[in-house]
This record gives C-alpha cells, structure tokens and sequence, in this order.
C-alpha cells in the first residue's frame, strides 16, 4: 500500500535566501524596490484598515526575538525577526528574519519567506517612498551616514524611485565605506568617500543615518543640519539607540509610521510623549501636508512596522507565481476526514511498515 | 562560477506533516506521550522561569488566527495557530497549526515544524499528566464525550500514562463514534458505544469532554456527575465555548493551566473573576495539593498553553538528532561578511547569471 499522498491543501510555498536571490536577480533589484515602494504605498494609502497590534518582544541579555504581526481582513502577515549586536562577532548576522502570509478566511498558511534579504529590501523602499513624498524637489546627492548592511539598498532605492545617484559616504570604520564603494562600482553612481560625517553632509538634500550600535549616540548634531533637507533617520529603531541630537528634532518637521511604536523605538524616544509628529501614511493618503516650503527641513523617523513587511510579504506571494522560485512544504496535517487525525496516522504507519517490509527506505 | 553554498548556519531543520508520522512511528504513539508527559513536567515543575506572554490573536469573522509565544531564557518558541469552525464544510482542518524554536543567545531559528499532529499529542499527554496527579487512584474507566479528532490521542495517553484502559464513548453524532472504535479496535482497549452522554459517564471515574462547538453548550450538567470523580474539560478553549453546567463548576477544584488565559477562554469564563482555582505547575511542583479525598470532585480546565508546545518542539528537536526525519530549509541570510547583504546578493546574480550564459537551468 502506498503512502497516503498530502493533497494540495497541506503545502505552502517557502522562498529560502537562494530562491529569494534568483527571484529578485530574475526581476531586477531596481524594478523590485520600484514595485515594492507601490505595494507600500497601497497598504499605506488604505493604513486604516490593518489591524495594528505592537510587535511581541522576548528580550534577553543578548537581544531580542519579536513577532510582528499584522492583517487586511483578507491576508494575515507576521514576521519573525531577531536583532543581536554581538552576533557579528561571532560571524552571525545580528538580525535575521522570515515571514509567513496566510489566509484569514480559511486560517491556512500560503507563504513562507525569509525575510532577511527582504526587510532589507522593503526597508530602503520605504524610505525612498518617503522621501519622495518629503524631500526637496530636484535633489540629487544624498549624505549616506553608516556604511553598513543596509546602505547599498539604500542608495539604489533613493536612485530608482527618487533619481538621486551622488552619494557621500561616511562610516567610522573605514572598511565598510570601502565595501560600500566597492559593491556600487560601475552601477552608475558619482560616489565619495568622507572622513567626517560633516563632510558627507556637505551639499547633500538627503541624509540618510544608518548605523547599528544599540546605544545613544549622537551622529548628526544640530550645528551640522542644514535648512531644506530631508533627514531618512533608520538607524535608531529600539528602545536605547539613537542617532541625532534632540535639537534636530526640535527643528524639524517629523514623519513616523505608527507613533505608539516610534515612540517607544524611535528618534523621539529622545522627546516628549506630546512631541508633535504627522504619520506618513496621512501624507501619502492626502490628509496631511507633507514638506511645504524650501527651508524646512522634514525627517523620517523609521523604525519598520509590521505592515511594511505586509506589503513585502504580498508583492513576493504575486510575483512567485509562474516561476519556480520557491518549494513546496508539507506543514498542513490534512486527513481525507478532518474528525479522522489519527486515522492519517495510523494509515500512515502501517504504510511506512509494508514499505520497510519490502525493504524500501523512508 | 559555482553559487556560493550557503554555510551551515544558514539552515534550520523542517518536520513535514509525513516526517513527524514518520517519527512517532518510529518511536511508537504510546511512548511518545509518555516522552511528552515527561518533557511537560518539567516544563511546569519550572513555571515560574518562563516569559507568560498572552496569545496574540487575529480576530475575523471566519475565525481566528493566533501566535503562542513563550522562553526560558534558553530556547525560545512560538506556534502558529487557526480556529476556523466553518473550515470542516469545505474539507480544510478547523485547526491547523505549526511551531519554531531558536535559540534566546542568538535568535537563530533552528527548528520548524508541523504542529497539527503534534497538538494533538500535547494537549493528549498534557490532560493525562494532569490525571495520573487527580484521578481517583486505580481508575480504569474513562468517560469519552465528543469523538472527533483529539478523542484516539486522549484514549491513548490515559492508558499510557494512567492505566486507564475502559471507554465509554458518546458523541451527538454516531458517526464520529464509530470512527473511534474502528481506529482503537485491536488495540486492547474494553470499548462501549453509548446513546446519551449520561449512559457514558455511569461508572466512568474519569469524564473528558472533548466537543468542537464554538458556543455555549451544556453537555455536562449537574446531577449527572457523582462524587469522588475527575473531569478533564478541554473541548472549551475559546471565549463562548463551554461545555459545563456552572453548578458543576461550584462543586468541584478547579486545576487550570495560567489562570489570566483561562478565565478567558475556559469553562471558568462563566464564574466570577474572583472563583477560586489552583494552577496545575503548584501541584506537580509540591506547592499546592492535588486530589485530597476521595468524595472531591477534580476538574481540569485545559484549555492549551504555549509552554505545553515549547516542552512539544523541545521533544521533537531533542528525538530529531541521529534521525533523517527532516529537511534543512535554507531560510537565513548568511553573508561571509555580515555587513555585505548586499554583496551576497550580487555574487548570487553574478553566479546565475554565469550559469544562464551556459545554459544551465536554474
């Protein structure tokens, strides 16, 4: 007697890191943040509809696990993703994710993702989203501050969906400045490399501030920021890291995406509860003004929220089909009779057992 | 250029529905409840050590989408799972569910399995780890109300772990009945088919109520339950699903899992907030007595508890080594350099790329 075969129910599409990397070479890395940053501005554009649940930390000495679920009514999406600073050290990544989009009609899974590569991608296309709302028209240089995993993304967001292709680069560890420039060679971009931070800052619209030590730190200070430009603030995103001097904020007109969690994570974590600050999602939906004069200077405070990794999550289960970028696995216990769980067990067994009778290996 | 292969840490072990039957075949059903009795006494002699997050849960009208986590300081697990009551009509699960362990010090995952079946098993071994510390002593018999899919994996964890080898069966609906004597017969079990749930508890020591409906029902009431017996009450998991007269509750101890969840989802929801119950950890932790006479009327409001998966998916990855009986999926990034995500990315494209040059398919 054969093995009962699963039917089509029981399984789920999973993308591992190496589909995840043939089906975005398969598009094009441009092309996926340019359709990623329209799948974004459609869940922020109908923001009001999506259950917004906090993230559900488990934090320990040496970092924190959180689940981030979110859902349209339609599909449910949740992320796992760890963050762990001492990780490097030990040649680990210090975050590390994956995702999982199902149906809420039925409950069933349909999609598993990782979601390292991902995040990456859906964080750079969320800025540049936003900064195509906010930054000043026709800027073309961006100050990339922090050289590490996230700013290659960054740089081909900011040049795919807002043009801007001059980058000043600064780290304090010179060799990832070296990687970065190294890693964007002959892709097209006027690059320089700085010593300070204040001379990356010189004469860019953007600043981007990326970097990673879970601590208060202080990259930019007020002297340094200039009127009219778009500080794309992504580096702070918990409870303890920060970037910039509570007189930029003061100066600037902030845009978060859901301010009960930039709150607790973000830039103003530096502020007051009262802080005054205008969620994108207003902007992009028309219900706020986003930058309205020359000399203002705007400031996204991004910290990633659940329904940015929804919008991702949705964009890669569209684009897998018709491709074979992906596996199928048997995570869904699925008897002919619902009722009949342990008679799939038991048929189950007595299968395997005429097979190893016959001598066939499992 | 070969495609850079993914270091070992980039892997986590899957179980697929087919590899977890075949595990427990491997192990046998019986001695992988008891196994599992043994792991959830653990778990809950050390309570106290572990994160009590409330489940997270995702509302619709279909149903419900929920994410169980827990840790203690080492591991740390969630589970997947979905109520959908209405799912049976069209050949789906009503529950499906899966689970995940990572490790607290790295927030690597390394484990991903399927948790229908293994739900099942838990929630067995859990209500029969709870009866060998309140059943009457030598009870053989055993009342089994609602015959649907948890009703095989009851019967066999009460003999495994408690003796119990006499079943009185009851269900609204013969047909669930005679799905669970065809699947225990020839396993040793003394089998009577009842016509009322009254006939079904005459001489039973031990009563579980194990029925699926998502509302208020009275399948126990009052004078049908005499002294001195133990009921284990696990079909009322949800707020609006309850299977007791209260009048059964007030005559009996109350055992729950955690006490917050259960006031909310379990027979108890009925009572006031300030009804008195006992958490099940104190009494196998020696904190709290158990049965005291043989008049008292034991009552174990089971209702499911993320610690009882965490001790479930230890098991598994613990019995994993040394079999074949998973997959290693792919699902974490693993750049040489952690700071060159990028970098990755693009020697993937450049290698496939190599490889569509040559005609290779991917």
């Amino acid at each position: 007697m054969p093995a009962p075969k699963p039917s089509e129910l029981a399984f789920i599409r999973f993308v591992s890191v190496e589909n995840m990397m043939r089906l975005v070479h398969s598009i094009g890395v441009e092309t996926v943040l340019k359709d990623l940053a329209r799948y974004l501005e459609d869940d922020f554009r109908r923001w009001d509809l999506f259950d917004k649940t906090p993230r559900v930390a488990a934090h320990s000495e040496d970092g924190v696990i959180e689940l981030m679920p979110t859902s349209d009514g339609v599909s449910y999406g949740f992320k796992y993703v760890n963050g762990h600073p001492k990780n490097t050290k030990s040649g680990l990544q210090t975050v590390t994710a994956f995702g999982l989009l199902a149906r809420v009609d039925t409950g069933y899974p349909e999609l598993l993702t990782e979601m390292t590569l991902l995040t990456a991608l859906r964080t750079a296309a969320t800025s540049a989203m936003v900064a195509r709302h906010l930054a000043p028209k026709g800027a073309t240089t961006m100050a990339m501050i922090g050289n590490g995993a996230q700013s290659e993304f960054q740089a081909l967001a900011m040049r795919a969906i807002c043009g801007i292709d001059r980058l000043r680069l600064y780290d304090i560890d010179p060799a990832a400045t070296a990687k970065l420039v190294r890693n964007l060679s002959g892709l097209g971009f006027d690059l320089t490399a700085c010593k300070t931070a204040q001379e990356a800052i010189e004469g860019a619209q953007v600043i981007t501030t990326c970097t990673a030590d879970k601590q208060y730190a202080t990259i930019l200070t007020d002297n340094m920021v200039g009127a009219g430009v778009h500080i794309n603030a992504i580096g702070g995103d918990c409870p303890g890291k920060t970037e910039l001097h509570g007189d930029i904020l003061r100066r600037s007109d902030v845009f978060v995406e859901y301010t009960p969690q930039t709150r607790i994570e973000g830039e103003i974590q530096q502020m007051p509860a009262d802080f005054s600050v205008t969620e994108m999602w207003q902007v992009i939906a028309g219900a706020a003004p986003g930058r309205t004069s020359d000399r203002q200077i705007t400031l996204f405070d991004g910290v990633g929220f659940a329904i940015e990794d929804f919008s991702a999550l949705r964009y890669v289960r569209d684009r897998l089909e018709g491709t074979g970028f992906f596996q199928s696995l048997d995570i869904i216990a699925d008897p002919d009779d619902p009722r009949d769980l342990f008679g799939m067990l038991t048929r189950a067994g007595a299968s395997s057992a005429g097979m190893q009778r016959e001598g066939a290996t499992l």
